[in-house]
């Protein structure tokens, strides 16, 4: 049995995911549809699907499934449709920036009974993969204090950061679903300070573009998040997981590898320069996790309610910065 | 344009051929052949091309291009066959074990003016392909001093063994070909010693199983390299350039980078288990080099000279092996 | 000219100091004074010095210095009576527990013009020092962001929990000054979380095992500290320094750098087992500097009012936990 | 029992033991001899020694041990003449240039009973230590194939390489005697190549600043050494030995092991600058190995033996180079 897929948004991410798709001998790509005819022709050229409008897609009893990858203001809506239609839905995160739009839309997506995959690509990076199987396998003890290290290259458009949401909800957002991911017990409070150092005019975008947080769980464990905009070294991202047994860490990757050594010392090549060389890898992982859980009809991970609560941590994060305190989670869901 | 490509053997390499092959924009996979027709059928059902002998895709003009990967003994009559039928051949590496009847079969791929290009894979590796870029950009001055570090995990089957020509001609001959890459000089001398270390089995197999091997140039630049067929920690593929203004080397490259710290250590994984996972990025360039050369009607490279350079430096280790003495490459070629 | 300098308390760190005078040709250790003779003794022995009472020390006008490590309650004390013999004084951390009663103590020296330094060996390690002299030469830019991971290898005895002051002013307080060292702007203000997740026992003392702290400064440059008291690969000490151009680290040291690879992986010994031989060139170093500054007649650093400062940020960090908010260093000095 | 030893020759490398005298507990420095006065007159103002003749100092029943540290042309006889007054012999390597010569002067010391080591100080340095001992506890199995990486910072003056034996006999000279140290079987065969790369002018002066050898010994052990005279990065030593179950590696040492990140990549500082910083610790060891020989009434190792296999390893080398084949050890020694 194949998957008959349906890619809504052909920007940077959808055509990610097309790739995906087509390297996947258990899913086919049968149709894309874009606001901006062109991209969609574009991926439809490549891959050989057909160009349709969202409605015709809906309307298609032969699509199996939709990657929703539009603007994120139409995510809710999008995963309510496809709901009512009886479509798995792949969305990229977040599901809504705000929190009760985030619940209303779960609740419908939950009625329907739809399989619902957020899209928190990290969880299927291979690394990472292999530090959540050292905890699970029990190669580190009890968990005890998590440092996330996650840092962009640069900042993002200042169009881009007045609809994002703002740092907690537009980056951390990653960061604090791998805590959840890597804690394996819910996390009962948040602290946090922000800072604007990269650029002042992210102050005038009402944003912040350096973060610190720390989550802690009932039982006492602690997971730091180190966020920053600027980091001219390449694309920033490392875990480290301290347990009552021992330490696992993954360290950052490098599309290169090699180590120049000279009177100046020894010289290793940046890291990768952004997510679409990081985590191509995890990208096609997650998708074909995706295409996994409907074709052996099985829960799709992460769930909508994953998506729920990395987003209700980046409410508290930014309650915990305005009030200076610590925030607990039971005052935000 | 889109080049029409055909499959000759369809075994473990023929299928990493063909996948790269399927992710090209540029090329498509029309036919493969194989003395099994299963193994032909099941990469025909994969990538949706046609089954066919050998001397049916030599007769067929639509086909551009054939990618050799039969038993070796079969190299150099193919290649002739299909440089006469003016196809463009890559074949693996050897194109035969006897350096006189690769001569006279590059004599008539030259005479067809066929482009024929060697699989020497390694060349396409990013990381060692950042080693030569780094030689070649000035990063270290003049070479001086190489030294490559190849080591299988293990021995192959001696069936296998038994028709492969040998350690050198097997195994050391993708070494031979990297100093020769590396090199920017033609090697002058080889001296070698090799010993049986891993199994006595081999000796009875009139093979070796470990090896070192100097190289020389007329300048007197050196390469070492060094080869064993156990490295019980995977597959062991390191270089290392010394210069006269510094060093350049490429590591070992994991499948998972993790580490694991505790009591005992710090821990990371073994190495890639083999070549398909530790050549994965140069099988896929390799390939996109041998199309870009036909759609941009430039010369193959590394051409069916290098394949034969290669092979010589082997009978010239093995000469040096068995009379303890330094051979010059001018006894040889 | 060369110093002469008694040794106050013959104890374990007592002995390293001996060592790192013995090892600079610019002082003798002329004297050592201890409550228990044969740890005095002992030392008197093997470097050739006298055995005294503190009380004859403070009177012999030969005497240039001491070394001040005896037990922690008694050091402002001996601050104030060898401030007033004119003695330069190190001493080892911290002054006091009582914050008011450092404030007292270091007032006394201040007016009899001591030349007081603090035994923040950290700032004296090769490789911390390189950062600082990074960060000092712009190699990184404005300082933004900085994480310093300390771990103890385990517990210390109960007893000595008793009396240290908890782990904020006993452990943490290292990091907090190399912190301020770092940062080169005054810490504003202090968040923390802090819990017993290594030994339940550690409640019943009244301290944490396992604490993270974020400090910040009015201009918004953060440093996260991650302390724990249980790294079972050995002392954990790293630093991490973001700046507006790059990122200076500093990694841990380990006594033996060989590693092992097998088919398990790659492993390296664990890291040194605690501070004596982790800091083994820092204890000489930060004698070295003393002597120095004696000898030049210049002023010590760290200073005592350094030794303050890190202990009010300390008792932030306590009222910060007690109170799950974030603590402002006006509310405390 | 402190034993009394007597330093002959005060110059850089006499300083070296003159300093890991007087940090041994065991040991005390009694007296200094040097053709130049001052040297030895400085050494004794930092020690508190006396300066004496060679001649006094072997005639004075008290002094236990001497440290030859003289030029290589007056070893052999001081080793003669100290042996005959039944002193402790620490020498420098080597013995002497010619092999007749050490013979007959090891005759000498063996007939008189002398305890005589040789200063092959790399043997003491605690990674290559931990690299012997991990053969020695069975973490590698077997051991199949040994590299040894030894390049200097720079070319030596040419004063001193005319009278230094040349490259194999100065330089190499520490590799071949590591080679034995780790093979435990002794070499059977020697093949090598030397060039002069680095400047031209070596040639003039009748030596090599650029060579490789292999080493073989009866069982088929290979063993390769990588030598060259300048090294841009710092002084490169590492070794590293594959075993039948795995390999065992002592990674290079840096004075400050800092990594600085930024657009241009990651960059660590270079190495150690040269012997006097890379073997400190190795130093220290070698006198206390000494020491605790004499004060224990053991052999002392490495041996006047291991001196003269090493040394006739180089003459090995040099033949093999002249006469382009693999030599025997059979045919020096």
């Amino acid at each position: 049995m194949t998957i008959a897929m349906a890619l809504l948004g052909a920007g940077r991410i959808g055509k990610v995911h097309a790739q995906a798709i087509a390297g996947n001998p258990d899913a086919r790509l049968v149709a894309v549809a874009d606001a901006f005819p062109q991209a969609a022709q574009d991926i439809a050229n490549q891959h050989g699907c057909a160009v349709r409008s969202i409605d015709e897609i809906a309307d298609d009893p032969t699509v199996d499934a939709v990657i929703i990858c539009t603007p994120t203001n139409t995510h809710a809506d999008l995963i309510e449709q496809f709901s009512r239609k009886g479509k798995a839905i792949f969305c990229e995160k977040p599901v809504d920036l705000d929190l009760n739009r985030v619940k209303s839309c779960l609740t419908v997506a939950e009625e329907q009974g739809a399989r619902l995959m957020l899209g928190f690509n990290r969880r299927f990076d291979p690394h990472f993969g292999a530090v959540k199987q050292a905890i699970v396998s029990g190669k580190v003890g009890t968990v005890e204090q998590i440092t996330i290290t996650s840092r962009d290259p640069g900042l993002p458009p200042f169009e881009y950061m007045d609809v994002s949401g703002g740092i907690f909800r537009d980056m951390t957002i990653h960061d604090f679903d791998m805590a959840r991911f890597l804690l394996s017990e819910e996390i009962a409070a948040v602290q946090a300070t922000a800072s604007v150092l990269v650029d002042p005019r992210v102050a005038d975008h009402n944003d912040f573009d350096t973060a610190t947080v720390i989550l802690t769980t009932e039982s006492g464990k602690q997971c730091t998040i180190l966020n920053s905009r600027r980091a001219t070294y390449g694309y920033d991202q490392r875990i480290e997981v301290l347990g009552s047994s021992g330490l696992v860490a993954a360290e950052n990757q490098r599309p290169v590898s090699i180590e120049i050594a000279n009177e100046d010392g020894y010289t290793r090549p940046p890291l990768h320069d952004f997510f679409m060389t990081r985590y191509t890898e995890a990208y096609a992982a997650e998708i074909a996790a995706f295409v996994a859980a409907i074709r052996d009809d099985t829960a799709a991970s992460p769930s909508g309610h994953d998506g729920m609560m990395a987003l209700a941590l980046a409410e508290a994060a930014l309650k915990s910065v305005a009030e200076a305190r610590v925030v607990r989670m039971s005052e935000i869901i």
